[in-house]
């Protein structure tokens, strides 16, 4: 695990921030950063503030392999991260010139300014468009930062798009078991699991279902053998407690 | 806006990053401090490590005038919040006795380690119990830091007991105008009738609802009447490409 990559979210928009927009964009990047054993290892969401996103920007591009960032790439006055982004890497914006040719080709003369700020990039070296297959407008990445749009299918859509090209690590693995008891009444036994297992991370996330308390208790590792050895002494602490673990596990 | 209290979300969890768990609590946080006035400037996920916990708690508490945790305070061996909010303010970890009471009262023989460890708080001055009608297990504050639960009813019980006792500002008001039109058909209006208007943030916000392009432009201000006369201008935009707002505007 020590020489995996690792990776930072950078969520930008004050619609999440207000509330307004429940972010998605997490869930997703954070399961597919477990599946190819990239370590998410913080998420962050800035306002639309040049300043804080600028900010930042360069805090976590030093910090961690990876940075993608989420929204702010469309055509609206209120979409300021490439001229963020620009200037976190002390470059000057230009239009991508393969950009153009895209976005003209679909929109022919309907291609206003507006929607050709969204061919813009900084200018310079190690900058590559992100296609995706929803939209002309592309994302782009910078040396180790992928910007992305905000809407999630077309997030998604780009990120697909750059995944082949990115270092993986070990898979992370990941497994549950799950019983109507409470956590408090197996955390002495889950302890000592946790103490057994150091490769293992094991997790235990309490949850009210059918008005009854359950305990999910997760096991993540890069080793599918250790958690289910980890995840078999947890389902005899539950049953010590008279819980039979669920099968299949809930969601 | 300038002398607006100020406030950064703290999510803690390996469970968010991994992609297992979608956050709720910053979708409420920011929608509750939008209400008070209270300008949420930033929201950050770290895991359960407690490097990369007593680190962000020290960077946010000196920069913001609220912080708010979630997750980590249960009774298993992954709640380390409160061991790491103390080692942030450099102090020892302590049962706090009214806790303990409470705990007492409710689980009476029950209560073993793993649920005494929920009376566990910063030893010290400025630490206060916060308490919850759902659980005998209480929340904490110690100075600017609200240590609340990750489950997201509970942390709303949490917040709840606290927010009469923190500063709030003017209230943040938002409303919005919707049309079935592109936002880069828009974008040049929009521009103009955000400079018209220095004092309300105006945000552009594209989706596809019925397989149209739709777009819900949103306007944040203190003043509503500035509120109300910037979206007028923007439905007039709207209507000059054909595109009639939509009464009631779409959620």
């Amino acid at each position: 695990m020590s020489t995996a990559p690792t990776a930072c979210l950078l969520i930008i928009g004050d619609e999440i921030l207000s509330g307004r927009t429940q972010d998605a964009n997490l869930k997703f990047i954070g399961n597919r950063m477990a599946e190819m054993g990239i370590r998410l290892l913080e998420a962050r969401v800035v306002p639309d503030d040049p300043d804080a996103i600028v900010e930042a920007l360069n805090m976590c591009r030093v910090r961690y392999t990876y940075i993608f960032t989420t929204g702010g790439i469309g055509p609206t006055h209120d979409d300021i991260t490439t001229a963020c982004v620009a200037k976190a890497f002390g470059r000057n914006v230009v239009r991508n010139p393969e950009a153009v040719k895209t976005l003209m080709a679909y929109y022919g003369e309907r291609a206003n300014d507006a929607r050709l700020k969204m061919t813009e990039v900084p200018d310079g070296p190690s900058v590559e468009l992100i296609n995706n297959r929803i939209t002309a407008a592309p994302g782009y990445r910078i040396e180790n930062v992928y910007v992305l749009a905000g809407i999630p299918n077309i997030a998604q859509a780009m990120f697909e798009a750059i995944a082949p090209t990115l270092k993986s690590g070990d898979p992370l693995h990941s497994s549950h078991v799950d019983a109507f008891v409470r956590e408090s009444e197996i955390a002495a036994e889950l302890s000592k699991i946790q103490s057994n297992y150091p490769h293992v991370s094991i997790g235990s996330y309490p949850s009210l279902r059918e008005d009854k308390f359950c305990t999910s208790v997760v096991a993540r590792s890069t080793d599918q053998t250790a958690i289910d050895a980890a995840l078999g002494e947890v389902a005899d602490a539950m049953r010590k407690k008279g819980a039979e673990p669920i099968r299949p596990p809930l969601g």
